[in-house]
């Protein structure tokens, strides 16, 4: 079975899953506890999961994981940990579990509260090992079981980016088979997290020949290959799962020279809780926005994106992004998702304090914020 | 300056070798012993790396690395390291020097002999943690930096691959200033390296789409976009310098889905010690016709690798690397670089058991290994 070492362990194949038990052991965990969401439970992925659970050991699960992680849940999460006496964690399902299992696993050895650990505050520092945690996605879009990091929506309101290299999973287990379930417009969403990781981490102005390599394979394999839209039409179709989880990868891999304001302004938005607005769909909806505004500060790499994604030389990424979004049924606008012109105010305040801004191909003042939720709202 | 951390961490920016102290310090090494070679010293290289050397740290140097190393070599370092009481180990050269520091590494707090750790013998096992190592290229080749292994002629004769993940250094620093001194001849050798291991890597059936596009970056940089051309015209080009040293760290990173026969027939060769061959050069002479030899097994891969070396479609890939070997100078047959019939019997044996050989696109048997070398002879 591939296994894929680049930051951390990946077990990368139809049916990986059956490498839990395996991957517990090297760890010496006994009692893992289980962090996923109902929605997984409900779509019949957790049962698919516990097939190959190993026998001698305990099966405790967190499901009440939200959709946009906050850190109420966290200590939720924890005191299940903590009451079970657990010794490890194996968060299944999309980003939310995952990010959620992170910052379990940091808070099972750290104090609280999160905040003082986030990166915009320079918390990094304080963060040290943390115990063993096994990463199952369960959709194709976040990357974070390959990454430093974890998104929380902190107790001071703030959606907040913690990371650490002693926040990346011990393992991955990467298995295109436990996402045939997603729905066409998850798959969409997800999918444009992706795209939207290798984009921005492509135009970021970090030195790092790899991760651009790797962010434009990405491309190709979801975009110009059609996997994103493939697997948006049939859901079964197990290679574009596969091509998908791939890409997924590359996007986190890549993103370790950064992302931009896309990101900013899609934490920003994704705090409103009331909303439960989905990152994936918010980035795929401010990623044209940002890149016509971003387009006279990154040279010449616009055309090394449009060639990736297949487009004519000289072909508009904004444009064929915009096209894609209509194609897979995403919205048109912030507007469209039930964000309304009173947030953009503390909307431009998160994104301006929010770690990928430092590393957008310019730094967006707070009125090209304005201006750019402004455009987005419609 | 560019941090880039993959596998293990690298600073990679003209001017790195300042990071070493830091390096140092937060591994907490207190007596590191230097591993290098007489070319080293003689070319300036080292007086390079001494004035960025921290004033409160002794200068404990071996230099007597050969270049194949030997395992008496690195019983020799050893007993250096242990009568001056060292704690760790900055390996400073091309490859040979690095791989030594290696193998002093796991021999410090690993069993003697070497022969027990080899790959091939499935000594992997054997090995775990070992001390802090910081790896410090002054070629632009092997990539033995980033990489799980190292090369020895161990003391039965054999040049054995031994490979772990506790053998990657704890850091790299990639200064491409280092490089500006290494002869023509040198640059082409070890860029043929590099480009090497891109190409088998790509070739490997294993999969890995990550190691894959950053394989094909590596041949672009290299050979498409003309950096090892202009590394050889002219050695102070540091744009060439810089692009190679990042050629040689894809090839590396490639390579973690393996190497194919060239690498099986250049360790057989290799280790035929009263005639020194160089590692790149044999690389670049066997590349060839072991292309030939795998052209029906690769489907369209040699394709992507025609396009990413700029060739145009359908272009020969065996015939362009022929002729860049020409153009480099770089001897036309092992002949040329004093390899007799008479080693071929031996050579067959070599290439056959060499780990390299399971990861080749087909099995090349005895009897193919036979016509490679009969080939390559004239």
């Amino acid at each position: 079975m591939p296994l894929i070492q680049f930051v951390n362990r990946v077990w990368f194949d139809a049916g990986a899953t059956k490498r839990i038990g395996a991957e517990l052991q090297r760890l010496g965990v006994k009692r893992p506890l289980v962090c996923t969401d109902r929605g997984i439970a409900a779509a019949g992925i957790l049962d698919q999961v516990k097939e190959h659970w190993p026998e001698d050991l305990p099966w405790i699960v967190f499901d009440g994981t939200p959709p946009n992680p906050t850190e109420a849940a966290v200590k939720a999460a924890l005191e299940l940990y903590r009451s079970e006496g657990c010794d490890g964690i194996v968060a299944i399902g999309g980003g939310s579990p995952i990010d959620l299992g992170k910052a379990v696993n940091l808070l099972a050895s750290h104090a609280e509260p999160l905040a003082q650990y986030e990166t915009a505050r320079k918390g990094q520092g304080k963060i040290g090992k943390v115990g063993p945690l096994i990463a199952v996605p369960t959709t194709a879009g976040t990357g974070t079981e390959v990454s430093v990091g974890t998104i929380i929506v902190t107790e001071d309101g703030r959606k907040s980016t913690i990371a650490s290299p002693y926040l990346i999973p011990n393992a991955a287990i990467c298995d295109p088979e436990l996402t045939l379930k997603l729905p066409a417009s998850l798959t969409a969403a997800t999918g444009m997290d992706a795209v939207t990781h290798c984009i921005e981490a492509y135009l970021s102005p970090l030195y790092n020949p790899i991760a651009d390599a790797i962010a434009l394979d990405g491309l190709k394999r979801s975009i110009r290959d059609g996997a994103l839209e493939r697997a948006v039409a049939d859901g079964s179709d197990i290679n574009a799962r596969s091509d998908m989880m791939m890409a997924a990868l590359e996007g986190a891999l890549a993103f370790t020279k950064g992302l931009g304001a896309v990101h900013s302004m899609s934490h920003a938005a994704g705090r409103i809780e009331k909303l439960k607005l989905h990152h994936g769909t918010l980035n795929a909806v401010l990623l044209p926005p940002v890149l016509r505004f971003n387009a006279p500060h990154v040279g010449t790499k616009l055309d090394d994106i449009a060639a990736a994604m297949g487009l004519k030389s000289g072909g508009d990424v904004a444009e064929a992004i915009s096209a894609l979004n209509r194609r897979l049924g995403i919205p048109a606008s912030l507007g469209a998702m039930g964000v309304t012109a009173d947030a953009v105010d503390e909307m431009v305040g998160y994104a301006s304090d929010d770690v990928s801004t430092l590393t957008n191909p310019v730094k967006p003042s707070a009125e090209d914020y304005r201006a750019l939720f402004g455009a987005s709202l419609t």
